[in-house]
């Protein structure tokens, strides 16, 4: 039997709904556990377009020291509670909208979390403004990757305007019209081509 | 200054999350008032892949009648009270996903409203599984229109495999991975072309 994979959400208020909410239903439907984190201290994390959705999780029940951080920077310490969330988790994920991804982009806890999961070669994907986040993470740098145009500086990448990139264990997309497209691509890296066509068949993408 | 266009989304248990936020999405994005409203008797409805979200609305709260029926039945002296919701909405959205489709399907009160709004001519628009309400009723007789493959009979229609038709007041789409076109249809139907072209490039959709 396969190993469950799990991918873990970070959200900050003022989430782009389409973005974020279609990865979440297409990585489900490929059996994929995937944890909705709030970043905001409430369960209940509200959307850029006025829609409210429950979060699975807190960042305070998967890391202490990340609980106490209200501010979002990082203690000493911190960094053995999040070696814990990246070895639970098989990659991260960064819906856009505003302010979300420059909250995400201003948060060391979310900045040290992409630093983390991407030297353990763990999946990273971010669509839209949040690419931004993985530019100020320094993880985007020669690599080929997209954005939400002007979310980030095309200087040191391979910026490219296709509607999802991945390159190696990086995954970046566009925008809210490219949420099907971000989230094939996540399943594609973590399940394989094939379940991602499966996927793309049965939501009627393309076919 | 333009009137103010409002529309309505009716929503039980198991609805499609991207098919049914993508369209508030969309909407809002467009500057149309959209109110989600739960059938369920509870304010937070469940998506049929886990994800909860508040609606703006129980239908108790737009309709004294509706709200005394648990059972969906229609009651006599209801339709007076469906008149007042036809007058307040320039139309009604059906988001997929089970058991909301069915769900709605079998809900009096909806195939009731399906009705009123197309007796005045004003938009019904329904996705994946939910043009099977549509066809309970009645109101898709002659009509080009699609669905999800199977979820309404070809008889008396014009069944098209096209991603989202719309004939007259009529809006119909065929999945999750059609959620961005159902959504620019009711945008452009309702905001017209130029708005939906706009939206659809703001949000990288084919750009």
């Amino acid at each position: 039997m396969d190993q469950l994979i799990k991918m873990i959400m970070f959200v900050h208020d003022g989430f782009e709904e389409a973005e974020a909410l279609t990865a979440v239903d297409l990585l489900r439907r490929a059996g994929v556990k995937t944890d909705v984190c709030s970043m905001t201290g409430n369960t209940v994390i509200k959307g850029s377009h006025g829609i409210s959705v429950f979060a699975d999780l807190e960042f305070s029940d998967i890391c202490d020291a990340g609980g106490k951080m209200e501010s979002g920077a990082v203690e000493e310490g911190a960094l053995a509670d999040f070696s814990a969330i990246t070895d639970s988790y098989d990659g991260m994920i960064l819906p856009g909208g505003q302010p979300n991804s420059f909250s995400l982009r201003d948060d060391e806890r979310i900045t040290e979390l992409v630093k983390a999961f991407d030297r353990k070669g763990k999946l990273v994907a971010a669509i839209c403004a949040a690419p931004c986040v993985l530019e100020r993470a320094g993880v985007l740098d020669g690599k080929r990757c997209t954005s939400y145009p002007g979310m980030i500086s095309p200087d040191n990448k391979i910026y490219l305007e296709e509607t999802a990139v991945t390159d190696g264990n990086i995954i970046t997309s566009r925008g809210a019209g490219t949420s099907v497209e971000f989230a094939l691509a996540i399943v594609g890296k973590l399940c394989g081509a094939a379940k991602a066509d499966q996927i793309a068949t049965r939501i009627m993408f393309r076919s």
